[in-house]
């Protein structure tokens, strides 16, 4: 297995976990990191205060390296990965928004950057930027999603052919298939999402959790496509956008009707119908939970056996 | 190389050219299979005489096995197909509508029959159709695409776990890293169409050729998602479709506005604002033209040396 991964990001196997909303806590980020990967406590929806809570917590739960995902489009961005930095902790992961002053500040507190991208101008900016690893995540991924809607398959070669840095691929891997087509297509890891937001130490909703384990292949799609794209779960509220969206709803109009605090509610409450339950395309192969360890093991020995049938 | 592909369809290597209409004729089909893959002959706009005319064109081009590709909506499949087994051809490509009785008609007659599905429940409903292979499409390739956009890294696997039949993994596979990695999901083989538009035997106008070798990673859409979904080059026709899509219009006032002979207004005269030119979103990674054969050789040398990294 070709990969700078590890040695850069000081882990053991090139397995990285994405951020997720209200999911990535200190617990999960810690089994992750425990189990070889790169956990990451997402920041999404914390005040500093409870990244500075979680950090510290991750910190008693493990010994290993673990990062933290920061979205740049926070207006306090900066702040936060100052709170991340003087933390210790030494890994940032960023992703929407411009990489070029947050990797900056970032390198100058001594943190690694690993930058999340949806096309190939994008993976150059990152590359300027001077991220050290560049995640190229496609179109079946859940949650927050490209413009351009390019799928793994296509974006991965075409992101490696464009910069030096490692290239992770994200979107559509959840087990040790998909881990080696990525590698095939050039990348020199994964991240992966839903598989770990389904696993028995992710705080998500017990509901959530079963929605996932229960979706087929159809289970997912795209809501907010014209002005923010996000796969969820196909439930009454994804329908409800889509309908809104179809009959021509203007994005003020839409928003206001989604409201605030839906991702929470689908992931700290359950709420099945009100809920926004990000998910990616893959969920219809996610059978059942497994331990953070359990993933990252099957993925680190599939890996041999798969590459061994080509 | 693990595949039951070439040995059912009567073929040397496991790449299968697609069907795409006013491109697939019988110069680009003989092309594909003197090079040792599956040139087919793409039925869409053909009319059942030009149909049998190319087919008797093909086999004073080839020896080799070559198939035909009949879109099962069109009202007269049944009597294409009559004409192609009649033709003696011995593999039979559908795509869209329902397998079942299809199937059973071009097996009477003795053909091998390839259906390309877009979601598991398609290929459960194949397979149940009894036929030879399915072709798994993702959501990055050209032209008329599923509703439910899956993409090819989430589908292949899915797909090969729910049949027992060989599975052929399309779409955003252009190079030997696609065709790695689509063995690592479990295809058994590969079907490419943008591919080979961009190749010296492929009849497309020289204008559209340059179009798909210049395009980026960003260079396709899909129009119609609503009623039907195309993947194309984002130029002026595409760009008026999107908008009249966004500002809510009737799926009739869309058709009325685009109009007929879109395809053929790309295909044949290359005309660059009013034409429909179905590309894949691989058209980043297709930097030049080249021979059907040495696209097919690439390929398979180079499979081995992607598959010898892993």
């Amino acid at each position: 297995m070709k990969t700078r991964v590890p040695e850069i990001l000081g882990i053991e196997y090139p397995i990285l976990q994405g951020g997720m909303i209200w999911v990535t806590d200190a617990g999960l980020a810690a089994a992750v990191s425990e189990g070889g990967g790169l956990g990451m406590i997402g920041a999404g929806g914390m005040a500093p205060e409870m990244l500075t809570e979680e950090i510290t917590r991750a910190k008693s739960l493990t010994d290993k390296t673990f990062g933290v995902n920061i979205p740049l489009q926070r207006p306090d961005a900066g702040d936060m990965i100052e709170v991340a930095a003087r933390s210790g902790v030494p890994i940032l992961s960023t992703s929407a928004g411009n990489p070029l002053s947050f990797t900056a500040l970032a390198k100058e507190q001594g943190m690694k950057v690993v930058h999340v991208v949806s096309n190939v101008r994008m993976a150059e900016k990152a590359q300027e930027a001077g991220v050290d690893v560049i995640v190229a995540e496609g179109y079946e991924a859940g949650g927050h999603n490209g413009f351009d809607e390019l799928t793994t398959m296509a974006l991965v070669p075409q992101v490696v052919d464009a910069v030096e840095v490692p290239v992770v691929a994200a979107g559509g891997i959840a087990d040790a298939r998909g881990m080696v087509a990525a590698f095939a297509l050039g990348a020199e890891g994964v991240q992966m999402g839903t598989r770990f937001l389904a696993s028995l130490e992710s705080p998500a909703h017990d509901r959530y959790k079963e929605l996932v384990v229960k979706a087929n292949d159809r289970g997912t799609v795209i809501t907010g496509r014209a002005f923010g794209p996000v796969r969820v779960i196909k439930n009454t509220l994804a329908e409800k956008i889509l309908q809104a969206e179809s009959e021509g709803w203007s994005t003020e109009q839409i928003m206001e009707m989604i409201g605030p605090g839906r991702t929470m509610k689908a992931a700290m409450e359950g709420d099945m119908d009100e809920g926004s339950f990000m998910c990616g395309q893959i969920c219809g192969m996610i059978g059942e939970l497994k331990s953070s360890a359990e993933i990252i093991q099957e993925m680190m020995e599939g890996y041999k056996e798969v590459a061994a049938t080509l």
